[in-house]
């Protein structure tokens, strides 16, 4: 169905109908000019992302539930990198003209698994139509008592730098992805080639042949053999939540934390940044899945390089007094990778083979 | 100076290192993973809009500057249609192309400015670039205490409804501007014609008066005398805060309230049916400006139409009982329109010659 033919409030209406908050902070949701939530004696974490088809996303190779699921679990990774509970999202979107009822249907459904996941509400948002792609904004609220906020500034010299989980995947899923893509392009451009001479020629032999052809090319599976992780991991993201309640089982309180989204480098020069500090972190210590790095040598890439600065990884970034060594050897999710220092000793990596290189940070611009 | 030169992160902090959070909420503002707020005694509001460029605005007559301002008084008009006060915003920008650091300077001035005006912080945000236009998201946060927050709901029969300020002006100030804008483009158009023929002919006589016709058109001055408070309304609209003080401090508060944003008559139906109720307009009892009317004579377009449906009025539509009936005639800005009904008496609006016509709603789906 066009979205047309509903109409905003109609539109609105079956989007949000089954949404019930479950939260004790959410006092009002869906319906009214503004959501009313109660932190008492909480503190209030608020987070905004801005996710746009073409930079952020590709509709060529996710879906509006996986692409939904994702930009929440996206907005609920920095409410969790303050060492805090997600607890609701406000969610705005501008459609383009090619997303139907069926679309944002589907974008719904992923959007309820994701707050599902960690029982988040559904409070409020905006829905606008767009002229030109699809635009996503996911507000993210969540809470955490005073004593418990970790933030980005507070690692010291000796502090121990870990990090959750395994770098560099998402970047390769997205390399793997964007292969697939050029040889499905590839397929077309010849088959459109091929029709325009048979259709020139006026070869109904050819023409015939070309029917099945197409039928083939229309039936396009993309090869991901092997590469299930990264494109798991790029296409749906999962917030590292349970990595916290790990910590907090084994009694550590990282003195610094950051999701890693701009890449391993860039934000722990952040923490760098914040805390004043520098720090040595090793090659060998950095946490990669066998399925990243083989891919990396199918595609000639430098395996560092993609877990360094590919980003997407939603993993945790975080430092730990030395003297939290032994009790974080125990999380076997969690691997060690290098200590703070003094910020005039700068923030290098530690190659392989002894060498130091300094760590690039990479924003969106180049 | 272009946005790639200075990159992601310098241009993050240029846009941010003088931001200072003011307000007792804000516990820690632009610069961690999220935001830290505490609303100890008081319901935290939240309320999120996007502003699409093409949808919401049009950069041929909006500057940076402008827009900024106006996406931060609309996204706070809806906290104080909930009677709260803003006291944080988060602000998502996508840049398209075309924007440069000087222009991203302005944006932050005219969102300075406004945040200046209601004493709200810029607590966080997130900036990407875009392939196609500029797309904004203000997240606006507030507080209110429990017992002073008014829903859409809430309105009962008998209940007088009440606008402040006056209606359709800031749709009447975007149709001056369409129209200048269509003004401007045929005089450009015409130009290139005569150019084109000029340079065809290599009439060097007519390429050096052309010359001056250029200078004419790029100083072109948009001709809005009589219209500048249309003018004003729909680029630099204001948040409906003072209309609340007036109305503590006549000891009134409204049984159900909303901001008008997508008109008067789609407002009002939000109210009837949250509170299940019906309603009685008044068609000459809405308040309309001088120059709206008389613009509306001009374009030869329907006065009362232009205030039900026109939008972006962002003044407050409220009810409140009978029994406040004198209380209300003291606030000279505010009007009493009609009353609340049973819901099975309908939404009318009864017109001038005492005919009903029945209220529609309208979406930005046409």
């Amino acid at each position: 169905m066009e979205i047309k033919e509903l109409g905003e409030f109609k539109l609105i209406e079956r989007l949000t109908k089954d949404i019930k908050p479950t939260n004790p902070s959410t006092i009002m949701g869906v319906g009214d000019d503004a959501a009313v939530l109660r932190y008492a004696d909480k503190e209030t974490l608020v987070s905004s992302h801005l996710f746009m088809e073409g930079i952020q996303f590709d509709l060529t190779y996710i879906d509006m539930e996986h692409l939904a699921y994702k930009c929440a679990m996206v907005a609920m990774s920095n409410i969790f990198a303050m060492n805090g509970h997600p607890r609701q999202i406000v969610v705005s979107i501008a459609l383009g003209k090619r997303i139907n009822v069926t679309n944002l249907d589907q974008f719904y459904v992923g959007l309820k698994a994701a707050c599902a996941k960690w029982n988040v509400d559904i409070v409020g948002g905006d829905t606008t139509s767009s002229y030109t792609g699809l635009a996503i904004n996911i507000t993210c609220i969540g809470e955490a008592a005073k004593e418990d906020i970790v933030y980005r500034k507070g690692a010291k010299p000796t502090d121990i730098i870990c990090v959750s989980g395994d770098l560099g995947a998402a970047y390769m899923g997205l390399q793997v992805l964007e292969r697939e893509k050029v040889v499905y392009y590839q397929q077309v451009e010849e088959f459109n080639k091929k029709l325009k001479e048979a259709q020139a020629d006026n070869n109904k032999v050819k023409l015939e042949a070309l029917k099945v052809e197409r039928a083939a090319i229309e039936s396009f599976q993309p090869d991901f053999a092997g590469k299930e992780y990264l494109i798991d991991r790029q296409l749906k993201p999962e917030a590292p939540g349970e990595v916290l309640q790990q910590l907090r089982e084994a009694g550590i309180r990282p003195t610094a934390m950051i999701d890693i989204s701009d890449g391993l480098s860039s934000d722990l020069k952040h923490l760098c940044k914040e805390g004043n500090v520098g720090c040595r972190i090793y090659e060998d210590k950095i946490p990669i899945d066998y399925q990243t790095a083989a891919t990396c040598e199918e595609f000639n890439m430098n395996l560092t390089t993609a877990a360094l600065n590919g980003g997407e990884d939603y993993e945790l970034l975080f430092t730990i007094p030395i003297s939290d060594h032994a009790k974080i050897e125990s999380i076997k999710n969690i691997r060690q990778i290098g200590y703070i220092t003094e910020a005039k000793l700068g923030e290098y990596l530690i190659a392989r083979d002894g060498n130091e290189f300094q760590l690039t940070a990479q924003g969106w611009v180049e």
